[in-house]
């Protein structure tokens, strides 16, 4: 059974977030009662994925309207540093805090309502992405995924297997390859995890198989998430999603993107202008408890490539499917939104 | 400093061999005096590569000459049983076998001789295909390499790397990206030993950053080996070949293929017919002690995948570069040899 990512506990006055870390060996929770846990949760990746991390935010400042109210400033800048780079960060706490200045018998209370609300238009979003998504894929499809867009990685349901969720609920049979995903293996460690919770067909493949899968088993689609899309459709995604998208292409396989509109920045003219994370080299190094090779061999480890918008056949949103050219089907919704 | 990979031991009496297991982190021999103990290095992947293989079998039959002579043809069956599938093992037996009915006196001395003989070619064959490859890299190159195709894996010298290191002999500037090679590691592990070990200015990177390296970086060329080559110029070689090949052609980036002669195979027509190795689940689910994901979870773990010759720039042989169509320049060939 796949756990929840993110729950409200009433009675204990918590949020219970599922630690990832331990994930897929241990369904463990941790227990926060105020912002500074739900930063810390953030800090240690026990809990990531943009939209799952603004969420958990604006539970933060719900417990800290709770708990300790006159630290509701302060908890929201402490937040606002646990993940810098994630725009669902700011767009949350954003949310949350015009009702800062709320009578304190009535505050605590409506910002909770406020975070639960979120969590439920979060999951409501991608099952209407996944209804547009699903009608992409064949009655029987096999389907390569790259790292987790998954419920793990929102409020529930996913993005990306989202659009698989709600293909197999329209009774069409998939089989699914998961990309391990390295350095961090978010698709051997998340994606199979809820795979296998929810008794997907599916196989775990390293990601330099791709291309050898395409050619020898035939695949149907890929279909990936998006960290950020620029206004021409030029999607960032985590590093490996590039490399798939070309592999795609050659062999003639559509490449779909499932991302909500909150992923779209109208402000990023282009891919070239999104800034590529570079993570410690220890990533590639070690494995847990496992040294693979000598710290003094240089390594190169940048966390997210961009596919350019002529690679992506179609995007997937909560409101529709957008189709090339990208510059005016994002331009169209900016007008009529 | 770069340690052999085989080496006799004369006065010992004994073959010494490179444990690649215990690479990086440990340079360590065993010492090998009968042909069983040769075959467990093979069996354990002590050591490994096609040619080394080879090789490291024909010092086993002159030390059973030396040491327990009457047991010469079990010998050979018991190392033609180490590693069914390396071509140039049987090959290295059969060019043994005419010696094994010489008068005992001089047996002994000729076959170790002939097996000195074979590594001092197979070293003269590295070298000679490393110049002629060093001629297609320009004077300041980034190039992209992928699994171990170095000294590690022959006598010495190496087949692609042997045309990198020839290049730097030759002046050229080369800054070497070593794909890990997942799911054993053969190039954060190997080729980033050679490469750190020989001063080369190199950094390792997971197989799914190789096209955003591509994209943002420029790259000039990739070359890797080849464990078969078929009569039209298919190439199978370690998985994760073929996406980068496809990558290289997205980015217009020349893609090479070092191999000795022997490599190719004109009993096989094409790539279709190279039957592809499916290994144990747990190379992938494994990383050492580490386990990465339950043995629940479904594998798919080919070893090796084609790239079809339309990929292949040239292939780089020891008598010079051979261009498409291959099917002509390989018949070539073997008209004049």
């Amino acid at each position: 059974m796949m756990p929840e990512t993110l729950r409200y506990h009433r009675k204990e006055e918590a949020l219970e977030v599922l630690d990832q870390r331990a994930l897929p060996f241990q369904v463990r929770h941790l227990r926060c009662r105020r912002a500074s846990q739900v930063a810390e949760a953030i800090e240690s990746m026990a809990v990531r994925g943009a939209p799952a991390i603004g969420l958990a935010a604006a539970f933060g400042l719900a417990l800290e309207a709770l708990h300790a109210p006159e630290g509701l400033p302060e908890a929201a800048e402490r937040l606002a540093r646990s993940r810098p780079t994630a725009v669902n960060l700011f767009w949350a706490l954003e949310r949350m805090r015009p009702l800062f200045p709320l009578p304190p018998e009535e505050r605590a209370e409506k910002m909770l309502a406020e975070a639960e609300t979120m969590l439920e238009e979060d999951r409501e979003r991608n099952r209407r992405m996944g209804a547009f998504g699903a009608s992409l894929l064949p009655q029987t499809a096999r389907v390569i995924t790259h790292c987790n867009a998954g419920a793990l990685a929102t409020g529930g349901f996913g993005t990306a297997l989202g659009v698989l969720r709600a293909a197999r609920e329209q009774g069409k049979e998939l089989v699914v390859y998961a990309d391990e995903t390295r350095p961090r293996l978010q698709g051997a460690r998340l994606t199979a995890f809820e795979l296998f919770e929810e008794g997907f067909s599916f196989q775990v493949l390293c990601d330099g198989m791709a291309a050898a899968l395409m050619r020898t088993r035939g695949v149907d689609a890929v279909i990936t998430g998006a960290d950020r899309i620029a206004r021409n459709g030029d999607c960032a995604n985590k590093i490996g999603t590039y490399g798939l998208a070309i592999c795609a292409r050659h062999h003639r396989i559509p490449f779909y993107v499932a991302a909500p509109w909150s992923t779209v920045d109208p402000a990023t003219p282009t891919g070239d202008q999104i800034p590529i994370e570079e993570r410690d080299a220890s990533e590639v190094r070690r494995m847990g408890e496992e040294r693979l090779f000598p710290d003094a061999y240089p390594v190169w480890n940048p966390a997210f490539d961009v596919t350019p918008a002529e690679l992506v056949t179609a995007i997937v949103t909560e409101t529709g499917i957008l189709r090339p050219p990208y510059e005016e089907s994002i331009a169209g919704y900016g007008k009529n939104h």
